[in-house]
């Protein structure tokens, strides 16, 4: 029995982002096998003992050409089983970017609540705990998941990246909708406390006269200020691209637009090549492989979650606080 | 064994709540004893045969003098634990107003998610299904739940209720703040398809310049229109006050207020007394017990839900769509 | 992982308890907050990182004014389900007084098997533990129970207090009841292998001839013996007085009267006043709070159980035996 | 899917049983293959389709000579197993004895509690009721079983038949000790509303003074009354004797003893040869195989519960009341 | 409640044999939702009611381009999760090939046992019944699943499709290897029972002399018979290549294979084109798209499996026999 | 909490084989207490505190006289209750003979799954690992279970065995049924890395012709060689005896048998008289308890599995690999 150590493995895409936790971790990736049969089954297993240990697996469960959400959603499923089957003493599955969290509720008659079922499938294959980073729904996470959860935010990132390039200036943080005002006000609050004066807050949202959107509101002064949009995360784009042009039109002085995930599908390019955004800060949480990578590294910065991941498996293991870790 | 009859108890103070679902459904109050001991514990029990039927408890969940939330709730626990003992073949919670919906997550460090544990609980007693109607945040009620739910609005009763009153005026639906939006817009849909002709909507928030509430933004266009404010659930009435004082600055020309559950706590009774307010709308989810009757007359009205949850037992029972039922 | 280190909480009420037990313990307890809502809703929530610790949080389950039986069992549970939720290792339920032990079967048609109930909703929220003290039932609580249990007796520390009071006299040990034979012949062995020599034993019942309760028998002898009475728990204190009129009757020369809890409802008061009692000896589990302060000093010895259950969660947090504690 | 037919098993040493309950439910017996391999492993099978059945299976949990209580136990588990896997809508498992309901609890240090872990196996086979006669401690048996249960008792038989015996004579009900005090006393109502006169009741005890158990006291008045001594079951009978001797010595006239379950094991069979026991009632729960057919002819009664089984098994297929059955 | 409806539906690339199954039962398909996002995820929904329904829906889950097998079970599992959530009384997955059945033990270390964790998944989504055709190992099977099973053959298919062609010729029932040969003794034993005359059986094995593959053993006859070679699936035809050459060999008159479920991948499509082989019979459960359309008419014969499943359907829904139905 | 510390118990007749691997372990046997009634249950429990620790129960499920498969069973799932109740921390059940590990599959229709069932009584009872050696099925058996398992296995002791028997003879390992065919390669070939060089392989086969069994079969050449027997478990022995014979008459020049388990039920100690057989080798996980003692000492050698369990227990509670330990 005893305690057990710290042990690591990195799935499929995952492996990367898996070497960054593992170098700032001070733990190496440890090894396993996935073999694909061509009538498309697969086999996944741990290679070396994992009896006793205190096991994180790493998958970040986003889509991309040749391997589905749904394909990575049961390698990690299965790979879970083996380790447990295996006697790994706990399982923690780390998922930089859990999948299905917009699929939260029913909007339509009937719909699933596929966040639920993604919680009840990682308790089928007895999974002790789960780390994610900034889910889009927290309350919905929060109840569906009856194992044991952690939950880290980007914040903190956002906020050493953006105060020395706001600096003296005037700034103003801008939620691009209504649905994101409660985590711009959190982004908000804490660039305030690191800059040690308060920063300015707005947000953007459309409205109706008589029934017909009659254009986009700015709620909060942007005039003279620069401005940087946040979100939680970045499908096609056209939120954060609305909100740009909103703030120029307004009189921003420089816009910046950050977001934990950058899913960019459609034309999510058009980020890169629309000249009032003047930067894009985005995590590894997925890699930016929809994008061009020449276009990318004129516009698109991205932050390294893995040390804050690394530090949490940390604090994990070793029973230290994760509520300090972000505060 | 057999599909069993429809069989349906009321707890406590929902007595009156369930004689109105009694008549409405044409199915008796089933008599059950509740007794209370002088050392606090309570017994309570069945008093007819509930062998194969198909029973519903009515409790709403809202605390009052004398009877407290977590009573309630025991109470309603411990009475389907013995239903279910006495062979109930199946049980349904119906719970017009459902306790700790808005402790829906984590606000702060180590926060209980009572929402979670409440559905747990009903489970570990065997209930067998959950009725509930406009529960404050429907993501987290979908995700904690493992039961079957059914989840019921009270839009239509609004809907019906002032379509009448805004006639052929101009009205706007009016969000006081910008976690109702999409339930406002949801009532403005709906209110615009019954009057056949778009509403227009907006919504209020707070906004903050270099740091200091500058004020509360109207996000739409209210003058000259009848303002019918909307929200969940009415607690200190402080939200819907600062509505209604911004549409009349803002030049509405009638103020209405409707909400689903009128908890009145505090000072909510200068609700009744603002003269800006025409009038307030809420269900009789909860009874009112906490305005003067009085004052209560002249400012307020209660709507009835019980025909609607008369309904939706029925279609429970015989598998008719609820989603028919609320379209 | 790890061991984890043991932390202690006590809830409302069980404050002044807790204390004793910290004191005992050496362990400090840790901090947590409650605050209670208008609405009657509360938030329960440890302000300490309790992260791989192994817990136990102290409740002692009696009704009083302003603190329900119900309300109390539901601040235990949701404060269990945010330690679980919070990570800690371990959490056991320390509860000198458990609720509902008397409503341990049907005794009436479909009544609650109450004592189930609550087992199944510590279960609900991860209850790891449960630590009681002279439960009513204790088959029933045996039988109730999946997750670990222990129980601890107070027969130790009656027999400590009451050997130097009964010293070279004659004793006699009476259960009021027959329900308690077995419980008094504990004692009466304990307190013969303390004494070293055989203490006499009795007990009470009505019986009836031709259909009519024609008395009180006392079976076995207390002529010129000081006599003991012991049960588990006080309600009314109407058995207990029943019990001590027939020992004066009989010849007893001195009466004492022990028992685990005092709970006294209605006229319990009259125990202090009868001066056929001698002393009336209970445990902590419950504050005498419903007894006069200065009527209680003159008649009323409460021992300290803290020292017992501090002992107690020592040898759980060290794998010691506790069967061997209460030998 | 459907209600489903009543479908009626009966196992093993329980088939005369069964046959007595099929033909007093008008219900034939179905077929099952029971075989035993060389190894001393069996395989148990229904040879009829179950599928969607209301299905009963008769066991009486007692042990004999070539079929042990764990052997019969098992095999009532895998043939519960079989008849779910071939789709049984539901399987009600009707025990007229279920073994080890005297082991309720620890009366030792690190006891198993074997009445919580029969519970618990038959719910591990997905056994959905379990329909019980005249368990030992009912507060046990009704918190150690989660799935659905119902509990009858001989009560109304033993009336029935001493009613008659009884006629115009002084009667008294007797407990043989101080636990069976409860169920003599429930015996004696039912006697006194079947007599329309009261009863007397009476019960025995051990005493102890100074420490020597100094001799059988009977509480309540005998002399010259008809005795009828009742217990639940009678193992070596020694307490039935000891009450038989100390009832004659008291005076009683007739001298009756019943009991439900007749296990009969050590010198049981001097009951039948004590000149000072009229004549001893038992019901068919456990067959009389241990005593000499001859000598339990003369003064052994075996009263039928099939009939009462029956109609129990009606009314839980029909949705019947049990309760009033009992009443 | 009541018994409810049998309710069809038939998911993505299962169409086609949900129409067969639809057509044969008299139920139409019903009408679902499948929408695919562009980041990966899917959203799928019944877009009927289903509440108290009997639904059953239908998903083949091999794999094939643009649709890999975790995709499909990941699609089945949250659909299921949506229809049990929609309160549809029971769900029946209908699979009539079932993925990782071939992943049923840990051949290498640590392996992970994917046939249980199938079983797991399906489990947590609340799926109340599988229905399967042929699955690899049944033992491995029946033991993974804990919802009901059903499990059908297509061997009575197959007896039905070569008693003709056999006629009156001698006949040579042959297994490709060892592991195949129970399953081809059932074959052997039903074509003899419908041809009235007993027919002979053969199986291939490799064997080793002194550590060498030595050659493919014929174990029993084959010279001047028409062999049919049987087997449960075919994946590359490797092994059905060689046991027709081997027959070949020995003199097999006509040599004919046949398989229940086709996967045919790698160079499968060898099997068409081998002069050997006389014609190659599966079933319908696993289209063959891998084989050129028109290579496959000439050689191919594809045993149409829809009539026996909805014969099943009708039978797990009204309580039928699925013994007799395979008998 | 803590790790806890090894601690051993060995059930009934499983003491002598408790003492072997105590030795081994260097850990002694812990005290029980196993006492039978005369009404034919029993009690079970630990004398010694377990509290904490990491607790081995070994306790081998094979019948015997005065003491059935499903009473050994019985008494393991209580002791196991027992030990949980009394707070060990981890409970392995150490199982050198799973029983009813050949029920792994319905052979006939409604058959019980009996593997599945036993798995879920261990688990029903909160047993946390299972270690056994050798199962007869081991896809069934891993599926079945859903705790912790490992399996041992008897291949390296019979390898180590018999190649000092072999010496430099030719060998050819011989499998008696197409079912062992598997069992067989791994131990040839596991004999042949031994060796250091390749020993040949072989296995018999009834086979047919026309309908009729024309025959045994052997697969590979036997002649000249010294033919090893290899099976998992010996019943009547008839499946080994006609191997010996096959081999004899194709002239093999010794012949051994082994198998990991001896049940030897019916005539099986033909095989002792046999002169065919040089040889028959099986393990201690049965004592040949049915065998005449002096016929089985010229004839029989029983290998100790007792040393391979004691390195997987310390293995199991260090984290070690098994893996590496069957390597």
């Amino acid at each position: 029995m005893g305690a057990g150590a710290v042990q690591l493995f990195a799935l499929g895409e995952a492996r990367r982002y898996g070497e960054k936790v593992s170098a700032a971790l001070g733990v190496p990736l440890a090894v396993h096998e996935e073999r694909n049969f061509e009538d498309g089954e697969h086999k996944i297993r741990p290679l070396q003992n994992v009896r006793g240990n205190d096991v994180f697996v790493i998958q970040s469960l986003y889509g991309e050409p040749g391997s589905s959400v749904n394909d990575k959603l049961c390698r990690l499923l299965f790979f879970v089983g083996a380790l447990k089957d295996a006697s790994a003493e706990r399982v923690t599955a780390v998922l930089p970017y859990l999948c299905y969290a917009r699929k939260d509720r029913k909007t339509k008659s009937r719909d699933p609540v596929t966040t639920r079922y993604v919680a009840r499938l990682l308790e089928a294959v007895d999974t002790d705990r789960v780390l994610t980073l900034d889910v889009h729904n927290l309350a919905a996470f929060e109840n569906a998941f009856r194992c044991r959860t952690d939950h880290l935010e980007a914040n903190g990132l956002f906020v050493e990246h953006f105060a020395p390039q706001v600096g003296d200036a005037e700034a103003v943080v801008v939620s691009p909708d209504v649905g994101g005002v409660k985590r711009a006000e959190q982004f908000r609050q804490a660039l305030s406390r690191r800059l040690k004066r308060e920063v300015a807050g707005a947000f953007l949202e459309k409205y109706r006269s008589a029934g017909v959107v009659s254009g986009e509101a700015v709620v909060g002064d942007v005039r003279g200020r620069v401005a940087i949009i946040i979100d939680d995360l970045i499908s096609t784009g056209g939120t954060i691209l609305r909100a740009v042009s909103a703030c120029r039109q307004r009189g921003a002085t420089t816009i910046y637009a950050a977001a934990s995930h950058g899913i960019f599908v459609g034309d999510a390019a058009r980020l890169l090549s629309d000249p009032g955004l003047t930067r894009l800060v985005i995590t590894d949480s997925i890699p930016p492989f929809r994008l061009d990578p020449d276009a990318a590294r004129t516009k698109l910065t991205v932050l390294e979650t893995a040390p804050l991941v690394a530090e949490a498996i940390r604090r994990i293991h070793g029973g230290g606080s994760i509520v300090d870790l972000l505060a």
